[in-house]
């Protein structure tokens, strides 16, 4: 509970300062190997390196695992390898190919020659499959039942499994079923098997209606159909529909979180699960890459203002209104880009509803571009004493609105188009285009009305 | 599956046009409720009546749970209260409680008077708690053991309770053990009652390190913890430890993405899961709010600008040059700003970390603020061939990028100490705080260095 994960972050801190090791390794063996990479996180750069050799060897791996990248080098950096290896050793297939990639690579083979066949094997067919799709998230230790053993026959297997593995797979909520060449017939719910009479055979009360995935498919697509048929776990087959592995809803959980974040954070230019405290440089060279894209947007609409310095010397007001224009069209813009770049993403915009959403957005845009163009027109004749600038004031807001809704409606597909992120790039693109047409628009129509 | 979502809403687009509403039928029958949910919310308002009548009677309350509660509302309206009344008696206490606040009151008092007895007193217990609380995620629907009988016992139990009820509860992954009183002793996972001897005592298998929840407690806590636990369900208890619900991590992924939909829109002004087609002038009402509350901060910065006019009078390239300062602040201040947000919703940012990120934040600007400073000089420079120019340009943007991430850091923490969600607000108070900040530093400082 969050408030229990304060107490445990006060606590940790006091314990900090105080230097009491004995009570930060009491305090990380309350929090699970997710909360103590959120505390981690938490801390500045000194603390973290007093509170991580605290966390123990069986549970550094997992803690490594939930911690953003950069982070969990550093820390990797800082690990003896035997310490390492222990905590890899109590990892998952799918996990242990999600990290090797961060680890030394004397680690991942000592890790690999300490594995039997069995898990060797595995291991190996998970690695292939990049982190984003169905095969990177699957889990390749599953257990499977043949279709004609009865419910009495299936409760002797899963207990001689257990007795042999010491444990079931993680999150067991259904068993595969699978005939002789491991092709997928059917699964069975384990709320079905703990509730049908034991003389039952396994076809009898197997689904056939299994939702399944192959590896390739894109862990977001996964994602979106764990949430539209409620599903706790789903088989992964291969082409020849043979079982391969299994995903689970806690992976799904994972990506779900992952890509909501990354549309927050990549509006603002930042990456993935940034870490708050990573070196200064570091994080001022990864943003001072958005600001340096921002400044050519904001000269190019600098230089759309140069084109109007003799109107601006003629009429100061026009600066001091100008900003006003082109942020209100940004405003404008900006809601429609959201809406359409989230519906984009959730594949509830496509050919056949772009055109109508279009022009819907432009009704919208056009109600509130008169609403305000004639309050803006009326502040400006009251504020300067001035129709004709009022006018071209009013004008330019009805422009900058409507051209805003517009754009924010089709940029997304565009970028989408051309292969560019609309969550990544949308807010600049539209940022420039509502700038240099409410600039452009203001003081260019001033220059014809006005001078 | 995303590609089989498409091709199901290419393929309803398809039978719309043709008009036949068999084909329609057919589709919304491959279809989950979540689906069917989807594809409605995809259509423009004239295509959604025509294909809402096709969603049999059973599935139709399910469907009208998984939109946006304006469409929702609107979609109730035009359906009749008989085949309402069917769609409700397919869902659970938990699902009727969130969605009855829309319904017809007659349709109401009918769906409780269809109910026995037992149905009746779980709704009323439901339906006390708020949607957003761990009371409102919970299903009361629960079936339990007690601690002394056998697991040959504990599965007689469970086919009995299925004949008795048709079915078992859904997501059903573990059992929940209480004793007379109904106090919560332990959970037993079905994986390990379909893996254990059947002579064993419930007893012995079950684990008494539970994670429980009490009604009161927020739905976001509650998804944090099945996060970092990685649960599939958790049981509800009162402040007596007595069992009263369970939540299952279906509608904890409701939650997580409902949290992050809701971080998203509410940076613009939208409301959470907004409706693509919702009625214009509903949409444009919703809007013009947020578009009024920037134009009085665009009319504040303008203001600040208009303290200057004999400065702009002077020099026009400060008209030219300014909206770059405040841009640069802006983009600067919302980098920061995003990070803090996401921190403190996640409980990684609290006093005893604060004052350290903003240091570390000012670090950050400062290297920025340089470097972009010393950049912007040159052009200035070079552009404009004045070097008094170049440096008040240069200062400025020294002052705005640091003023940029100072209230980022700060405004978030401020503005939840005053109950303001910060995800809502702080881009428009961080806005009108570099916008100020910038043109009055920019224009200022050329009055005082070089008029």
């Amino acid at each position: 509970m969050t408030d229990k994960f304060q107490q445990l972050a006060d606590r940790l801190d006091n314990a900090i300062s105080q230097g009491d090791q004995s009570v930060i390794q009491a305090i990380l063996l309350q929090a699970s190997s997710a909360e103590t990479a959120r505390l981690l996180e938490s801390l500045p750069p000194r603390e973290r390196l007093r509170v991580w050799p605290q966390v123990t060897p069986k549970r550094c791996a997992k803690v490594l695992l939930a911690l953003p990248q950069p982070l969990r080098r550093a820390l990797i950096e800082q690990t003896d390898e035997a310490k390492l290896i222990i905590g890899l050793s109590q990892m998952e297939m799918d996990e242990l190919a999600d990290i090797d990639a961060d680890l030394p690579i004397p680690v991942v083979s000592a890790m690999v020659q300490a594995m039997d066949a069995q898990r060797r094997q595995r291991y190996e067919r998970v690695r292939d499959y990049p982190d984003q799709s169905a095969g990177g998230l699957m889990d390749v230790d599953i257990s499977a039942l043949r279709a004609d053993v009865s419910i009495k026959a299936a409760l002797r297997f899963l207990r001689r499994l257990r007795q042999r593995e010491g444990t079931l797979p993680e999150h067991l909520d259904s068993l595969m079923v699978v005939d002789r060449d491991n092709t997928l017939l059917g699964i069975v719910p384990l709320s079905l098997l703990v509730s049908t009479e034991m003389d039952t055979s396994v076809r009898e009360i197997m689904s056939t209606q299994v939702t399944s995935f192959t590896p390739e498919m894109p862990a977001t697509s996964v994602a979106q159909t764990f949430k539209d048929k409620d599903l706790l776990s789903a088989p992964v087959v291969d082409h020849e529909h043979r079982l391969i592995g299994r995903i689970t809803v806690d992976d799904v959980i994972d990506v779900i979180q992952d890509e909501a974040d990354k549309a927050l954070y990549s509006q603002a230019g930042l990456n993935n699960h940034p870490d708050m405290f990573a070196p200064i440089v570091q994080s001022a060279t990864r943003r001072a890459l958005w600001l340096g894209i921002n400044l050519l947007t904001a000269f190019l609409a600098a230089w759309v203002i140069g084109l109007f310095e003799a109107a601006i010397e003629k009429i100061v007001a026009l600066a001091v209104l100008m900003p006003v224009v082109a942020s209100m069209g940004g405003v404008a813009g900006s809601q429609t880009l959201t809406l359409v770049t989230r519906g984009l993403a959730l594949n509830q915009i496509n050919r056949n509803n772009i055109i109508k959403l279009i022009g819907h957005e432009f009704s919208i845009g056009a109600l509130n571009a008169i609403l305000w163009a004639s309050l803006v027109a009326v502040i400006a004749l009251k504020w300067f004493g001035d129709w004709q600038l009022g006018l071209v004031f009013g004008l330019a807001m009805i422009i900058v609105l409507i051209t805003g809704v517009l754009a924010g409606a089709s940029i997304p597909p565009l970028l989408k188009r051309i292969g560019i992120d609309p969550a990544l790039a949308g807010g600049v693109v539209l940022t420039t285009v509502t700038d240099v047409v409410g600039f452009f628009s203001f003081l260019g129509l001033a220059t014809l009305l006005i001078l």
